[in-house]
């Protein structure tokens, strides 16, 4: 690509990634509907899975992981052309509708993106159908089996990329596994371990959604070398995208996120908003914990605490110390600065 | 490897067979204790994932598709010291962990191999620690993310395969999702329809047990031309295989097959015992769906049909037209008897 009449190198990076990311869409609309053309022509029956993923990959998102993904890209110099970065983008995003599906079922929650979820939508269908066994078996079955599914397409996608980014997408999948595991495990003790939750942040956030994406991008275009500016990077942005969550989760505004407000108090989430308040408050674990207690009574105490205040404060902190981590990156000026936008933007999000 | 004093070419063949099938065993356990050894060393809790899948690689297994892969492999003359086939043979094994870990939490099934399954120890563990929540969610989750841990391990061993065998890999995985998918349906509808159950069977035995393992060793040499010989032995061989299963759920002993008998009753499996045998007599449908009627009288209620002796010809049938298949295949004549040989074995297995 070249500046067209007017655009700035900033413009024209802009103008590249945003291309990548629109052929990103591309590529998993097209790996589904190809999909979907097989599977129809064996069995009518057989294309649910693949037209459940279609639904969940049309119904938005931000598409955060395929964003970061060519911006290390093109950061590392690579060649905006070469499909195999597109490939590894769509699987990074394939990877993460996987996640969300089995989300759902581990948090119960009904809804993603305003549609019910995989899980909901399989177990209502079920119980109006009058079948056999039982509706929540069948639904949550047919989950775990669609996120299974999204899963190996993931892979499909991936290993259309050049072969260097394997090492750093397995850490990636591994680490996210065993993150979830770690977090549902935390929820179920639900006892304040501030290293355990910010650890189980550090791997859920920073590494899956900022971190390793960079990496991946960067290791496309040969430029492994990157990987500790992007690892200092992407902990920091990746904390800051982490208590945003945290924060919105509590206090945002359910129609800007899709999904309903308060799920991480009913989940018993050990999030760091939590664990932070509770150890200034510790009558904010009976809130929590016991029934009967509104969400506006336990936001209130929170806010009594003053964390919220002093987590908005941690937050640029965070973003001030992401865009350190890559103001002497070897990478173009103008990749440094669109870095440090996607800080802010990942940051003060509103869902 | 050549032959030893007095060892035939069979004996050549069968060791070089069994000394991949020793290597993939290795490469299995090698990769857990690394994983176990990187994660021990960020957080104690960590591990659970790793060594849930450790115990399940290590209480036993009949290593049905690494066999079939390494014979295909050699059948079609790759090279016995390649550690490429190794990872594709402890691949196969591993997604097969996936998909019994993901299936015992889709049958509720409570034991395997002789031991609790993953999501019944959770269930188990959650409940006597009287953490948050509920123990079957807490359960069924850990499980989801455990099987979930084994499919993205499966997809690190076999990207140290060679590049060959990407398209036999990406097909026999999203064939089993949906075949699991369309087993699951048919198992609440619970309607007689014989061309989804062969279709079923065919998907979630013949090829992905059989043909596809077949395909990925001989793709792996180099061979792909070899897949239609495969893919006629293996769908052959396969549904004999799983009319084997299908007999042994219902009159086997489970103190052989590691499981409980009548499983199949139990979560309503459109089987081809039980949708031939509902053709000849319509009672066995409430005999198997109404409370009250013991796993006997639904076995004497079979037997009667005379289904179970029809399933036995035609068993020996299948034997003959897998043998058939590979008679004049191009391969050397001691693969072609190694094959018959594994196809009288899985046919005529007792657990």
């Amino acid at each position: 690509m070249t500046a067209g009449p007017g655009e700035d190198a900033a413009g024209l990076a802009r103008r590249c990634a945003a291309d990548l990311l629109r052929r990103v869409e591309d590529r998993l609309r097209t790996l589904l509907a190809a999909e979907r053309e097989t599977w129809a022509a064996v069995h009518e029956g057989a294309v649910v899975p693949v037209d459940a993923l279609a639904e969940m990959i049309g119904s938005g998102g931000k598409r955060i992981r395929p964003a970061f993904c060519v911006t290390g890209y093109l950061a590392a110099g690579g060649d905006p052309a070469d499909p195999g970065i597109v490939s590894a983008g769509a699987a990074l995003e394939m990877l993460h509708v996987s996640a969300l599906v089995h989300d759902d079922v581990l948090d119960d929650s009904d809804i993603r993106r305003g549609l019910p979820t995989v899980h909901a939508h399989h177990t209502a269908l079920h119980a109006t159908s009058g079948w056999q066994g039982e509706s929540r078996r069948y639904g949550e079955g047919v989950a775990i089996l669609v996120g299974d599914l999204a899963l190996v397409y993931s892979g499909e996608l991936m290993a259309e990329a050049p072969a260097t980014v394997v090492p750093e997408w397995n850490r990636l999948r591994s680490e996210v596994m065993i993150g979830q595991y770690m977090d549902v495990h935390a929820a179920a003790e639900f006892s304040v371990d501030l290293r355990s939750s910010r650890l189980i942040a550090r791997i859920k956030s920073g590494r899956y959604t900022i971190h390793r994406p960079l990496v991946v991008g960067a290791s496309a275009a040969g430029r492994a070398d990157l990987a500790p500016v992007f690892e200092e990077y992407g902990e920091a942005v990746g904390e800051a995208f982490q208590l945003r969550d945290d924060l919105l989760d509590a206090f945002g505004d359910s129609a800007d996120t899709g999904k309903p407000t308060g799920l991480d108090f009913t989940q018993h989430k050990m999030t760091l908003l939590l664990g932070w308040a509770m150890q200034r408050d510790e009558h904010i674990h009976t809130l929590v914990t016991e029934p009967g207690h509104s969400y506006d009574e336990v936001r209130g105490r929170l806010l009594d605490t003053g964390v919220p205040a002093d987590i908005e404060k941690h937050i640029a902190g965070l973003v001030e110390r992401g865009c350190k981590a890559i103001a002497d990156a070897p990478v173009a000026p103008v990749w440094r600065e669109e870095l440090a936008a996607m800080a802010r933007k990942v940051a003060y999000r509103n869902a």
